[in-house]
C-alpha cells in the first residue's frame, strides 16, 4: 500500500501556516540501501532533469565523448538546466559548430531565456528565442554527439532511437529497476520512470562511482566532477543549483528537476539523495534538499547562499518581509 | 484535531500521475451550513485576493461609492486581481484622477504587467512598472475612495487605519468568525484570517444577499452584479475568474485568490464555495473549482473555457501534448 507523501517544507505568511508541501525523499548508501526515508520509498516518479547526469551517461561509456574530444565544461553543460545566459548559449552554439550542426539540428524546443537581462534584451531588439535557449539545449548537445557517434537518424528524442535506448539502459542500469516507462519531458526527450529509492540508489551509484574500476563507474565519476568544477554552466547565477554547489563544505553535484524534483551526489560519503515535491513545486524541493544538505553536515544553515534556498524570506512589492518559507521539521533532524 | 487535506487534482504525464494537490473545499447554503466538503472546514486561512469582495464591503456601505458616483466597472475593479492590462490601468489611473490623486497615492508596490504584450511593449520602451500595474491597484483606489470619505491619514493599508479597522469588521461579519488575525499581503493591506467554512458562508451571505433587506446586503448584491456585469475587469483576457464567468450556464461570480484560492457565488442557488490547494498552487485551484461548477451544473466540462481549467492540456516546447491536469474524482460526482 502507498504510503503518503510526507510534509517537507512550509509557507508561514504572518503567524500562520498558509501553504505545506508534502513528498517523498530518500537518502541511499552506495548498497543502494536506504539511510533515511520520507514519504514513499516505492513512489513512482518521473525525475526530469535530475535525471541529465544518467542521460549523460551514454555518451561517456559509447566512446562519443572521447572521440569528439569534449571538455568537462561540456559534460557540465550535458548534465545541465541553464539559464540561456550568454556564456551557455555561447557554449552550446560553439558545440554545435564542432559537429558541423546548428540550432536547426535541435529538437528541444525553443525557450525563452530565464536569465533575465538576456530575455529583456531579446524582447527590446525583436529577438526570437531559439532552441539553444532551451534549458535542456546542453543535453541535447549531447544527444546529438553521441547519435554522431551511433550514426542514428535525426529525430534523436524517438523513444526507440539508439540514443534513447541507451538511456533507458543506463537508467534502468544505475536505478536497478526495470523502468515501467516514460513520459515526455519538456523537451521532448522520453523521461524514463522510477521509484523514490531507485533514483536515490542512482545517485549513491555516482557517489560511490570512484570506488568501482569499470568504464561506467569511470564516467559517472567524470560527470559528478565535471558538475562541481562548473557549478555556473549547470543552471546559472542565482540558481539553486549553482548557489548551493558554491555553498556546500565538501563536494556535493546537485541537480534539480521539472514538479519539484532535486538530486544530490555526496562522493566523499558516497550517498546519493532524490527529493520530490508530491505536488510538483519548485520552492519546497529546493527547501527539502537544503535542509538535508544541512542535516547531513554538507552545508551550513547559516551561509547565505544556503539559507536563500532553507529558509527564504517572502518579500511583497514593496519589499516588506510578510512570510518565509520553512523546511519540515522532520528533515532538519 | 486537523483533518487532512484531500486530493483535489492531479498532473498527469504519459501513463503516470507525476504530481498530485490536495486541499481543503466547502460549499455553504444561505444559512451558513455546510453542504459539501473536502479536507479540513476549520482549516484557518488566509483568502488573499478572494477576500476582495468583502474588503469592498465598506466602500459602499460607508456611503463613499455612491458619494463619488463609482460605477458598477469600478466596483467590479476594486475586487478585481486585473492583470494590468491598459483597460485596467487606464481605468484606475482615471479613478485616481476623479480623486485628485496619482500613482503615488498608492501603497501597492509596483508590478509587472501580466499583460504579455504590454509587458514587452514597456521593455521595449525602457518603461518602469508602476503601482496602478499591480494587479490590487482597483482595490487600492476603493481603499482610497473610502479613506477620502473617512478622512483618514494617507498610510491607509496599516492594520489600525479606519479603512482596515472596516475591512476587519465586514470579514468578521460576514464570515460570522472572530478573526484570528492577520497576514501582510503581497499588496502590502492585511490580509485576515478566517476558516474554509468562515470564507464559504461568507460567499453565501453574498449569494444570499439579494434575499434581505439590510444595506450591508445590499452592497453585497450590488459588488457581486458588478462582478459578473464585468468580468474582464475581475482578471483579464485568458484569466480563469473572467473565462470561467464568461463561460458559466447563470450568474456566478468568481475570484481568485494567491497560495492556491478560489471562491465562487452563486446567487440563483445561494450558494457560497471556497478552495484552497494546501501547497498554494493555483493550477490546482483553478482545475477544483471548475470541477465544483461542473458538479453543481453551473457549468459544462465540454465548454471549451470550462475545459481550459477543468482538464487543460499540458504542452511541452514544441507543442508536443504531454499530459494533462485533471480534478481529482471525488470533486467531480
Amino acid at each position: 500500500m502507498a504510503i503518503a507523501p510526507a510534509p517537507i517544507a512550509e509557507i508561514r505568511r504572518g503567524p500562520f501556516i498558509e501553504s505545506i508541501h508534502c513528498g517523498h525523499a530518500v537518502i541511499c548508501d552506495a548498497s543502494g540501501g536506504v539511510i533515511a526515508a520520507w514519504g514513499d520509498p516505492e513512489a513512482v516518479v518521473l525525475p526530469r532533469s535530475s535525471a541529465k547526469m544518467i542521460q549523460a551517461l551514454p555518451l561517456i561509456t559509447s566512446g562519443a565523448a572521447d572521440r569528439f574530444g569534449l571538455t568537462d565544461a561540456q559534460l557540465a553543460l550535458a548534465c545541465a538546466s541553464h539559464q540561456g545566459a550568454t556564456l551557455h548559449t555561447d557554449a552550446v552554439t560553439r558545440w554545435l559548430g564542432d559537429l558541423g550542426l546548428d540550432d536547426d539540428a535541435l529538437r528541444c524546443g525553443p525557450e525563452v531565456s530565464r536569465d533575465p537581462e538576456v530575455a529583456r534584451t531579446m524582447i527590446r531588439e525583436g529577438a526570437e528565442p531559439c532552441q539553444v535557449h532551451n534549458n535542456c539545449s546542453g543535453k541535447h548537445a549531447g544527444f546529438l554527439t553521441l547519435n554522431r557517434h551511433l550514426g542514428g537518424e535525426a529525430e534523436y528524442i524517438n523513444p526507440d532511437h539508439p540514443v534513447q535506448v541507451a538511456c533507458r539502459a543506463a537508467t534502468e542500469d544505475v536505478t536497478q529497476e526495470d523502468s515501467p516507462g516514460y513520459g515526455i519531458d519538456g523537451c521532448s526527450a522520453p523521461n524514463f520512470a522510477t521509484t523514490m529509492h531507485g533514483m536515490a540508489r542512482a545517485m549513491a551509484y555516482f557517489a560511490s562511482a570512484h570506488s568501482r574500476g569499470d568504464s561506467q563507474s569511470a564516467a559517472a565519476t567524470r560527470l559528478v566532477q565535471a558538475m562541481y568544477a562548473h557549478p555556473v554552466l549547470v543552471a546559472g547565477e542565482g540558481r539553486a543549483c549553482t548557489r548551493l554547489m558554491r555553498a556546500v563544505t565538501e563536494p556535493v553535484a546537485l541537480k534539480t528537476g521539472a514538479e519539484g524534483f532535486f538530486v544530490a551526489i555526496l562522493p566523499e560519503r558516497q550517498i546519493g539523495i532524490a527529493v520530490k515535491a508530491a505536488d510538483g513545486a519548485t520552492r519546497a524541493a529546493e527547501c527539502a534538499i537544503a535542509a538535508l544538505l544541512v542535516r547531513l553536515g554538507a552545508a551550513q544553515a547559516g551561509h547565505p547562499d544556503v539559507a536563500a534556498f532553507l529558509t527564504p524570506v517572502l518579500r511583497n512589492r514593496r519589499d516588506i518581509a510578510v512570510g518565509e518559507i520553512r523546511p519540515a521539521p522532520g528533515l532538519l533532524s
